[in-house]
This record gives structure tokens, C-alpha cells and sequence, in this order.
């Protein structure tokens, strides 16, 4: 049937595949920094290009923000041939990439992707860029075997997610009428392993910050001021170091005062999965675990809310020695969130409690990023059923239910749009999302694809509400 | 006599003497950064034509380190003409400079010297160049006005005082005949205040750290993996927010244990100082004080021990936010050290102190820098009656004696050479040395060419001994 024509069209395929998504990857869409805003762009262009090669229509390279302030552009095409009798299927993703320092880490330059070894590796392989193509490809492919697709669908692939999603919510709202869909497909997010399937249904929340302090105008000498002047470095060190206790619980107070109890379900749908510490460790080339006192490994990674201290700078970092005392640094903490935790509740928690660590005369600054809220979608929902199924047909049994430890805008998509959110994701936890040397496995690209092929055909199945 | 001879030389020749120091601090001759060796080396040569220029013989540049790991070089000069019945004076100081970051803090280039307000803004402007060019131009005022030096003169100023002099000792020893004198006075510090002259009788030694951390090969996902592996960021912000306690007291154990009590003597010289805090805090720009309880802001930064946490660098830095949990975590520490601590010793203690903190499983390396002995000249020794006396004919009063809260090399100095050390030091405490914008006072540096001048006469009191 579908399945066995899209695995033809596949084996046919790999091939152009792999030279599009490497072309694609050499565009360094960095959307935090803005240097790369041309190359975000140029990625927009791209992907928009890859869509209409693949049979999409009307597509369009969307303008975000505001013309005075304007965001990185995100990239939109429909195909709505299966008529108002067939439920429309939103995909969502992104085309934008982390930053690439330590750059001196990577073991081939982050922009120049090299395919060996049945991976691809580059900045943006597997987050998001692989994954948007097997959405494309699944289109394409079911385009290409059957002259149609089963569901009316749809492509938003946003071009900020990587810096905290800042428009996503301003432009679901401007167009919502045009990106209205039954339910909504992620594909942004890693499954336990090509053995283990499992599906994301919720994402925590994010909320970061950027601390800066300052002690004195300029850096002074330790040998004629130390000892007597306050050091910033030292300032924010304490800052750092008192953002957890001996107990790995973050100190903020009230912050897990909102924090929602698992349910009886999925409770045990996370007891589920297997934790094999030592090779949960080798994957993360640690030597120990911490964590939050009272909870295992995964349900600090995914149910319960997390602090980390993300970057400390301050004083001299280069070769031999400077006998400074610093007079500035810098610290950034991201949080991610659960339900019901509220980010701005959150952000107003973190500000007084930076207020009171810091003495009077320690001159700080504090700007926050982010503000995501956390989501989960139920798991006795119609679509994750439907999901289940498709998965189980390309990998050999049916997902396990997880949460991410991640944060997306999925919450913001279930909110505006009013639609279920439901992720196929296929990046692995040993892809290594946001740091060098990040790769996509080949294997899971084309299990990917005929699993969001599958899924369209199942979600057919869907009544349509709009 | 010789003093208005010398004052009226020094009117003829102000405008050629800042000439010669811009053109000297042109040269940026940071020995830090291997990048400027050959500043370094443009530096030396070009001290050792001033040093032609001022009258002074046999002038060498000396190399330092060996073959295989060259050091900077050093600069000697000799004026010997005094002949046997006359003593010996040594003058010691430095050439290289330090690292100029923050860059965008100067209000000018750091090698583009201006002179403005009768301030000289430069690198190396007073630490020490200008310094430098106080006593050369002193030797060439005596020897253009009276023909010849009431002392036999020499000069050693060395390539690598910002860098913990590395080569120092070894070229000493090496050179021991060379450079013998029956005193050596420094010139590189600073005094009180123009109102308030005041001499160095002692210098704190100095031991730094470079500290490493490691948690995991690579910067890991926040959302995948924070909150369950260890954040390098934490834990060197835990080993910088540790190393003092609530009363500001260093924590690595021992610290304290072999540090002298202050002679009567010296305990009242320091009482004599004033203390204005509200000054002291203005010229620091800092809000408030801190430092060890049970002391004085003044036995703090010259009689007391210190650590000062110099930098501190982990993680992500640059704009926006990326979320990452950090692999790798910098720590440099600098500490300051009074008689009778040993370097070596309190190395060995803060190694033991650094394991003690960070759990197994992070991987840490410590860089060891410096070791400096802490030294200090009694205060009952006849050179510095004459460096007194000499400093009341030109500021109209005797010095206070002080302790440099700084580093030096006076302890080798007098340790290999056998001779006593004074110090006539014109810098300003305002003269943000290590930092940027630092400034030469230019009445402070006519004044100590006077004083320098002054000097030499009275030192030609001395019985030599060599």
C-alpha cells in the first residue's frame, strides 16, 4: 500500500535527500546572533525552495516582528487538495541553529557537514533541519506515489525557536486564520532510541536570564586594591553557587510552589522507560549524576523544573595571569518550567532572590529571555493513538510516552490554534542537540520519513473540527 | 647645587623627556601574550638607546630563559665612573607591560599615548616605563650638569614583571658579579598621594592558580540533560564563592598559620597613615569595603594575606541565551602573601584544598604561576635615612613607610644580590595600573626625577661594601 510505495520512492530518493539537506545545512542560521540575520534569511529561502520541489503550494517566506524591530522570517506552505471532508495536519519546526562556540570543539567545521559513518554531522543536522526534511520528503514522497495526500496539510517552520521563539505567539495570532489546523504535528524533539520508540507530549516551560554585576567602573589591581574592594567575580560566583542547596533543590523561594502532580497514568508511562545509568552517563561523557534530591534521573530531566547555570564570566580568561580584582561579570541561568509553573511569576521569584544574594552596592542588572509555558497533552488523546500506530508500523512497536526536558512553542501552537499537539521526532539523545559536533543518524531519517508518511495517512482518520 | 642644576635641566628638557616616553609607550610589550614577543624585544631596545642616549655605559640587552624556552629580554646598563671609595646603586624596574582587556573600556587606545591634563594615558604609563624614564633622566640630568655620577650607577629592568617574573631569579644568579651593588632601589610603585609622600619597605609575595574543571567532553542540551549531569559552571563558581568564608577570611586551611606579627615600629608607621574611606572608595569606584574581619582596610592590602578569584569563565557569554549545560569551567586565583609565608607551601595547600572541594568524577588540572616570596627592609637601615631625606628636600616632608600590597621582585633582588632594597616609587594610587586608562601624573614624574636626582647624592654616603 502507501507504506511499501513511500519505501520504493525512498530507496529511489536517498540520495538527493542527503545532497539537499547538506546544502541546506551550510547556511548558518544562527538566529541568536545577529551577524547570521542575512544567513537565517537565506535558510528561509531555502527551506521555502525544498517545499515547493516537494509539491507544496503557496509558499511563502513570512515576515515576523514589526518593521522597526523586525524577527527572523519563518517559512509557510499548504497543500489543501484532500478537500473539507479531510482534517488538516499543521507541521511545525524550525530552520534556525544554536550558536557553534566551542567552535575549537568540533571535530569538522559546524557549516561544512560531512556524512560518514550513516550520519550527517553539522550545526542544525538533527535540530531541526534533518527533521523538517523528512516532513517535506514524507509529503513528497506520498505526493510522488499517490498524486495526493490523504490530509489537507500544512507548514510552519519558524526561524527563532533556537533564541526562545520571541514573535512565534505574535505571528500565530496575526494569521491564525490561515494556520488553523486539527491537530498539530512537532517534529523537534529526540525518542529514546532507534530500539525504544517514544513521543514527546509535553515540553517544559523556559525562562531565562542574564545577570550583570558590577562592583567598580573599571578592573583594579589586586596588589594595590585586594582584599578590601568588592571582587564581581566573587559576586557572581556566589550568585551561582547558591542557586541550588546541598539537596540539588534550586533556592529561589516558591519556586516549585505550582508545580502540578503527575497523573496515576502518566506516572506509570514514565516508569515505563528504561534508565541504564551507566550507559545514560557514557552518552553524556559525564563522570556522576546530580540532581534534585528525591526524584529519579528522568523525572528531573522531564517532570520537574531545573535551574542551570548556563554561562559564568568574569575578570581575566586568557593565557598566564593578570592580577586583577574584575569590576564586572556576567551569569546566565535558564530555567525550564512545568505545569503550572508560570514564567512570569517565575521571573519575578528569580529577580527578588538575586536582590536579596547581592549586598547593597553591588550594582546589578537582570534581563530576562524566554517566558515559555509549560504543556502537556493528554495522553488518552484521539491523535496520539493515531500516532502510536504509524510509529509502531516503522519501528516495530508502539511509543513510549515521554516528556521533553526541552522547551518549545508547542504550548504556544495547543494555545493559540486551539489544536492537540503531537510530536514525531526522531533525533537521538546522543545527536548532540546545542553542543559540537551535532549529528543526525541516516537511519532514523528514513525510518522518520515513512513514519510522518504513516502518520498522515492514520491521522485521515480525524473528524474536522474546522 | 645640584639640586637647581638638575631642576633647571628639567625645565630645558620636559618636552623631549615626554617625547621619549610616548615613543616608548608605543610599544606594546605585554609579556603575557606570546603574540607580543617581539614587542617585548622592540621594547628593550629601545629603553637601551634611552639609556645611550642618558649617558650610561656597557648597555646590553639580556637574554633570559634558555635556548629552548627563551624568556624576554632584559636591559643592564652601567656608569661606573665614580670609582672604588663610592658605593654601588642598583636600579631596578621593568619594561613589559600589562594585557590592556577590557580594550572597550579606554578612553583612548592603550598604545596611542595622550597627554592630557598634565596626565600621560597609556599602557605602561606609570607601571613602569614612565618610571623607568624618571631615573634615566635623573642619571642624565646629574651627568649633563656635574659631568659625572656621585655614585656608580647600574640598571637592570626586566621583560617579564608582569608575568611573575619567570627568568628573573636565574638571570640573577647567572649574573650575580655583573649586578652587584651595595643597594638596590626599585622604582616601581606607588606613593600616598603627591601631598602625602610615602616609601616602600615591603612587598607581598605571590602565588596564582589557573584551575581547570571538566564534567563531560562537551557542552551538553539543557533541556535533555540538565538538572541529572554535573555543570562545570557550578562547580567553579562553588570553588570561587568558597575560598572565603562569611568573615571574609581565605578558607584554604593553613593559610594564616606562618604569617609574622608586625614589630611595634612597623605597626605604628601604618597607623600614621590616614585612612579616608570615602576617598579611598571614590578613587576605587566601588560602593562599599570588604575584607578579612579583625583588620584595617591598610592592613589588608599590605600586611594581611589575600586571594582574589582574578577571572572566572564558563559556558556561554556572548548575546542572547544559548541553553547549554557548561562541559568546562576556568578559575584563576592570584593571592598575595606576607612574610613568613612560602609560596610553595601554600601551593601545596590550596591543591589539597581545590581536591577537598570538587567531587570525584570532575576533572580538574591546577596551573601553577608565580612564587613570589613576600619581602620587607627593616626600618631602622641606613639607606632608606638617605632615600628619606632625599624625598623631604623635594615634597617638603619626610616618607611614611609603607607596604606594597604588590608583588615583586625585590625579594630576589635582595636575597641573590645581598643588598638592601628601597624603594622610590612615584606612581598615584589613582593611576589605574592593570587597568584601563592608566595615567603617569607628569608633576609626579618631574618631581621624581628631582627626588631620583637626589637620591644618588645621597647615597654616595654609603661605605661601600662590594
Amino acid at each position: 500500500m502507501g507504506e511499501l510505495a513511500l519505501s520504493q520512492y525512498l530507496e529511489a530518493n536517498k540520495g538527493r535527500i542527503v545532497a539537499s539537506l547538506v546544502e541546506w545545512l551550510r547556511v548558518p542560521s544562527i538566529s541568536a546572533e545577529p551577524a547570521h540575520a542575512s544567513d537565517v534569511r537565506a535558510s528561509a529561502e531555502m527551506f521555502a525552495r525544498l517545499l515547493r520541489e516537494g509539491g507544496l503550494e503557496a509558499v511563502e517566506v513570512l515576515e515576523t516582528g514589526t518593521k522597526d524591530a523586525p524577527g527572523a522570517p519563518a517559512v509557510y506552505a499548504e497543500w489543501l487538495g484532500a478537500g473539507p471532508e479531510a482534517p488538516t495536519v499543521l507541521i511545525y519546526g524550525h530552520h534556525d541553529v544554536q550558536p557553534v562556540d566551542p567552535l575549537e570543539q568540533w571535530c569538522s567545521p559546524p557549516f561544512e557537514p560531512v556524512v560518514s559513518n550513516d550520519k550527517v554531522f553539522a550545526r542544525g543536522a538533527s535540530d531541526d533541519k534533518g527533521q523538517m526534511v523528512m516532513q517535506v520528503e514524507a509529503a513528497r514522497g506520498l505526493l510522488a506515489t499517490r498524486g495526493k495526500l490523504p490530509v489537507n496539510l500544512k507548514f510552519l517552520v519558524e526561524g527563532e525557536e533556537e533564541s526562545g521563539s520571541p514573535h512565534f505567539e505574535q505571528l500565530l495570532l496575526r494569521e491564525a486564520g490561515r494556520f488553523s489546523a486539527d491537530v498539530v504535528v512537532s517534529s523537534d524533539s529526540t525518542m529514546e532510541s532507534p530500539q525504544v520508540p517514544t513521543t514527546t507530549v509535553g515540553y517544559r516551560g523556559l525562562v531565562a536570564f542574564d545577570i550583570e554585576v558590577r562592583t567598580a567602573p573599571v578592573d583594579l589591581h589586586s596588589g594595590i586594591w585586594g582584599g578590601t574592594v568588592p571582587n564581581a567575580a566573587v559576586y557572581a560566583a556566589r550568585l551561582a553557587a547558591a542557586l541550588h542547596d546541598e539537596r540539588w533543590k534550586v533556592t529561589v523561594p516558591g519556586f516549585y510552589d505550582d508545580v502540578r502532580e503527575l497523573t496515576e497514568e502518566e506516572a506509570a508511562s514514565l516508569r515505563a522507560l528504561s534508565f541504564e545509568e551507566e550507559e545514560y552517563l557514557r552518552k553524556a561523557g559525564a563522570a556522576f549524576l546530580v540532581g534534585e534530591e528525591g526524584f529519579t534521573p528522568r523525572e528531573r530531566t522531564s517532570t520537574r523544573p531545573t535551574a542551570e547555570v548556563v554561562g559564568i564570566h568574569a575578570g581575566y580568561g586568557g593565557p598566564a595571569m593578570k592580577t586583577i580584582v574584575p569590576a564586572t561579570a556576567n551569569v546566565k541561568v535558564a530555567m525550564r518550567l512545568v505545569p503550572d509553573q508560570d514564567p512570569q511569576k517565575i521571573a519575578q521569584a528569580f529577580r527578588r532572590w538575586v536582590d536579596v544574594q547581592l549586598p547593597a552596592g553591588v550594582e546589578r542588572s537582570i534581563q530576562q529571555y524566554g517566558g515559555v509555558l509549560p504543556m502537556v497533552t493528554p495522553l488518552n488523546h484521539p491523535s496520539l493513538q493515531l500516532l502510536s500506530r504509524a510509529m509502531e508500523r516503522v519501528w516495530g512497536k508502539p511509543p513510549l510516552f515521554e516528556r521533553s526536558g526541552g522547551s518549545g512553542p508547542e504550548e504556544t501552537l495547543a494555545r493559540v490554534l486551539g489544536a492537540p499537539v503531537v510530536s514525531l521526532g526522531i533525533a537521538l539523545p546522543e545527536d548532540h542537540f546545542h553542543a559540537p559536533n551535532e549529528t543526525l543518524s541516516l537511519p532514523q531519517l528514513w525510518k522518520g520519513i515513512l513514519a510522518a508518511g504513516e502518520l498522515l495517512i492514520e491521522l485521515a482518520a480525524l473528524k474536522p473540527t474546522k
